[in-house]
């Protein structure tokens, strides 16, 4: 069947397993093909092909509600519900989004896109159920990763307490993004060695019962007690404490074993939990075969030879931020690295091949990252914790009192700040000045280009003064020349770039080349703008802001970041608090709604923030008569 | 010996069982006594005494270190560490905090307040440690309530895989601060019927080994395999999965029986929990028999009776809120609570005498009581999340994704925004704003009266356009006449309460009062000031602030809330987004420092924001002129 003709998941109801494996590898040449040229999340995709066909064949969706837990594992899901055309599209500008979305179809019913929340909204809806007397499927899926987030294990222990009627599948490709940490990850990983759990279980009890009519076999069956209970002991326990019926491990590309057990869940009551082994990136085998995580999402690749397409140009700023981790390391004993489950992404994978002591991955656990990293200051450590903008919102109340109560010397190395892109709304890096701003004690920097961002860590490193955070973006530097030498740069001291007696533009990070660009533009209509590198963020330049108000020339804040509460917001407050009041301050930066997915550019584009938007601006606060035109 | 002459706790090492029994005593009288006048948290205290008792004598303080989850129960540690001499002073105005605090005592390593982050930074001082080759124990004493936050979870986790040396006391009270819940609290209720927990594992594997040798006398044994399996199962092995070695359950209140399993952890390696049995209140009749947390924490008491000293006044917002729920929810099936372990705190007990089956309380698990709240609402309910304005913090990446991003309509009853009082620094509610006024979609209110206060509730909850909150302070209303029909007030729009041409007061919840008392003292001075209930957080009524600009009055904001980013500041991005940069404003707010423990008022003083601190600010607003002294 052609992908393409698939409208609604009611098609696979009449089909045979036999049908259902030739739509499954039907499905696969399509994703392999597509995302070959849009790029995507390939290896989390194929690995759940069957087992979205079996849930779309057993349950009725849209009245079955699929929540998809991180939702980046949905094309399989998309597919069959009708989006199979707009895969030339995906995760681009206007097109199909990367994550499920309420808006594309009455089959998504959750928008996700960070993880370990699809329990709690599971929840929700069980108990929505429950209370209107409705009697829908509630089915979150969830994967091994996305267990070890605080939050999941807040949901499974109330879904545990409630017994209300819910089936959770666990889907175990025992990686996260990363290769997967943590206790429970080797607990899953010896439960998937008890190939036969219930039959272990079912031994168990059995010879149990039947202790006093053993008599003389009993020497022989000694050693299989002894294997039956480790069995019992290693496998599903922990799901069972908590109050699951737990079922599995169950073959995620056997449909037989899937609908059989899928097909169990449904008549059981209470909450469940399938256990379902799945391989990321199977039947393509670059994928299959892959054990860093490249496959988990990517760009454009070559299907023959599974060789991924790289531009070449300049440093990223993980890459930057990874080689100078390593010169302060081998100097300062101090330094210690933590991640929660982004190696790969945040660069410490490189660190960790010189360090592997002083690197720690703590898997999908912001909070607990955040904390221990206080904890690890505590105690005289340096520990630069590498968090994304958006994945630090899930460790902001640790920030709040664990660390700037505390006022302890964590750095934070904030990556992928401002627009991310592809991923869209969930993992747009937009608020962080908000969410940090109001924080005592802590201070926070945002490099022009990838040469200040090593001096900036390194000054991180070295400030003695509480919390500090450094802000940086999603992809490639600038490609200036790299200093050799690590050098401190002052906090609360900002750089004139340009000078210009019109008007002044303060910018910081992506920006900068923003400003600087809108500044020649604006030269070239005879309007001298002066540019300023407002890389301190908090605390601001005040000294320079004084001097910008003394000289009466009007200002044009710029920041790849939310309006509100933003950098251009403090210069706001400065002025007013020194009582200020007739100072002319614009404000551009991100604007009071979500930024879906689509290039950087083309969403800078769609909000205005360019140079040619920031130049209109300036020449809208100046008096006519300074103009030429 | 006299609790007011230990200065180290050194002295306790010589002690006999005996002795310790009797500074137990002590203890526990000078605890009765003291916190009678002062009031506090009695109940986790007396529960403690023993435990904190025989830490202090096997372990060596500062060196090694306690780190008290929560902390409210490190009193006896304090009194233990030199500080029984300002128990007179506890939780008041730079007296003794109610916590541990760094700058108190060389004993107090880790500052707490909000619960679940023991572990994690626990953690962080054992790799510390490690990286720093000393060897010094780590001692996290964490309740079964913390252990239901997500944090404590992704914490076992990491520390279940890193096997690193470190003794967790699990100190199980059945409570955390209301009954415990949560499949984990069930869990921990079958392990303490298991008394015998290492008895019956050694039991079992001593009959698996001689199973050959059992011959006729299994007949026998075959019920007591049965049982000694149950224990198995349903004892530690939670723990034991997760990759820790469980001791226990201990008696918390058998010093020797305390005392041989602590030991025997001292000598072990790897990460241990010791599951600590107390109960809360012990040997304080009234306290020990409080099943509904009214001794958790209190005011001052009478001691023979047990008699809680109540003030009478006004009906407190809490309990206005219950009621306004109850009679919403008689006419509204829609219409479900959430709390996440605040039943007494919220007043959600007294909307679940009511409602039983519409009131959830998930524990003490604020990312998915926010998530699943989104849930609900996902499914056509309103659910109303009765939630502190600092809890929120721990739910804010949920708030921006599930609840504002998917836009769904939750209703935030945020409590004790603004300052709390004696809690101090962890418990302010001085963020809120700030971390909530950039989010897209969202609805931010706030009442001047526990009147405004119901209709506001009711607003929301009719309110079918996405997200929003009321944020209302801790304590008493103001004793205002209470309409007896609900009705729905308009969003975005304020309320001016007194007219006057020289300037205007932008106020509003508990900053109301102190606005108009300023414009009575500025009236008596000549000038004459509006002001006005700014009700609206978010969106601001842009109406009134533009009638404001053009009359050319200066305006003071007043919030008891952060500066940064707070309701001044949106007032500021108003008027220049608008273009109106010729606007004098002047905000008055929290400063940039964590406020400590002490009364409001006292507090409030301590910054100035008062009625005279107010009518000072606009004085000096207002040209000479205009003004008659």
């Amino acid at each position: 069947m052609n992908v393409l003709d698939m409208k609604d998941p009611a098609f696979l109801k009449q089909l045979s397993e036999k049908e259902l494996s030739e739509v499954a590898a039907d499905i696969r040449a399509f994703l392999i093909d597509k995302l070959s040229v849009t790029g995507g999340h390939l290896g989390p995709n194929l690995g759940v092909v069957e087992l979205t066909l079996v849930l779309h064949q057993l349950y009725d969706s849209p009245k079955d509600k699929f929540l998809f837990d991180v939702g980046h594992q949905a094309y399989v899901h998309k597919i069959l519900t009708g989006r199979a055309g707009q895969f030339d599209t995906l995760r681009q500008h206007k097109g199909l989004c990367g994550f499920p979305k309420r808006s594309e179809s009455i089959h998504d019913c959750w928008e996700t896109g960070h993880s370990s929340t699809s329990l709690s909204g599971a929840m929700g809806m069980t108990l929505a159920r429950d209370l209107k007397g409705t009697d829908e499927h509630i089915i979150p899926i969830i994967g091994d990763g996305a267990l070890t987030g605080g939050m999941a294990l807040e949901a499974l222990n109330h879904i545990g307490h409630e017994q209300r009627d819910m089936t959770v599948i666990l889907n175990d490709n025992e990686m996260s993004i990363a290769p997967n940490v943590g206790a429970l990850h080797n607990m899953l990983g010896r439960m998937r060695t008890a190939n036969k759990y219930n039959k272990a279980k079912e031994d168990l009890e059995l010879l149990i019962k039947k202790v006093p009519a053993f008599g003389g076999r009993l020497a022989s069956t000694a050693e299989r007690v002894k294997d039956s209970l480790k069995y019992l002991l290693v496998s599903g326990m922990f799901f069972e404490e908590l109050g699951f019926t737990y079922l599995g491990p169950v073959d995620g590309h056997d449909l037989h074993d899937l609908k059989a057990n899928i097909s169990y869940a449904k008549k059981t009551k209470g909450p469940i939990i399938i256990h379902v082994v799945t391989k990321k990136g199977k039947g393509y085998a670059p994928a299959e075969n892959d054990a860093k995580g490249t496959w988990h999402g990517l760009g454009p690749y070559k299907i023959e030879s599974g060789e991924v397409v790289k531009k070449p140009g300049p440093p990223s700023y993980s890459g930057v931020f990874a080689e100078t981790l390593k010169t302060i390391a081998r100097s300062d004993d101090r330094l210690v690295a933590v991640t929660p489950a982004m190696p790969n992404g945040s660069g410490l994978d490189k660190f960790a091949k010189e360090f592997p002591e002083r690197m720690f991955d703590v898997g999908i656990a912001e909070q607990h990252a955040t904390t221990m990293s206080a904890g690890l200051a505590a105690q005289g450590m340096k520990p630069v914790l590498a968090i994304y903008s958006t994945f630090l919102q899930r460790g902001y109340d640790q920030l709040v009192h664990d660390v700037c109560r505390q006022n302890l010397n964590v750095v934070f190395a904030i990556d992928r700040a401002g627009l991310v892109g592809a991923d869209g709304e969930t993992h747009q890096g937009v608020f962080d000045i908000s969410y940090m701003r109001h924080l005592p004690n802590i201070t926070l920097l945002a490099p022009k280009d990838e040469n200040e961002f090593q001096h900036m860590l390194y000054t991180a490193v070295n400030h003695e003064d509480g919390p500090i955070a450094v802000r940086y973006p999603r992809g490639s530097g600038l490609g200036v020349p790299m200093d050799e030498e690590l050098k401190e740069l002052p906090i609360g001291k900002w750089e004139s770039v340009r000078t210009g007696k019109d008007a002044a533009i303060l910018a910081f990070g992506t920006m900068m080349p923003v400003a600087e660009a809108a500044a020649e533009l604006l030269a070239a209509k005879g309007i001298e703008v002066e540019v300023i590198n407002a890389r301190s963020i908090k605390p601001l330049d005040e000294e320079k802001l004084s001097e910008i108000s003394e000289s009466g020339k009007p200002i044009l804040t710029l920041e790849e970041h939310a309006l509100q509460g933003g950098f251009g917001s403090a210069v706001l407050e400065y002025y007013h608090s020194a009582g200020i009041h007739s100072i002319v301050v614009e404000r551009m930066g991100i604007p009071d709604w979500y930024i879906e997915h689509g290039s950087v550019p083309e969403l800078l584009e769609e909000i205005g923030l360019t140079a040619s938007g920031a130049a209109e601006k300036v020449q809208k606060l100046i008096p006519r008569k300074k103009q030429r035109a």
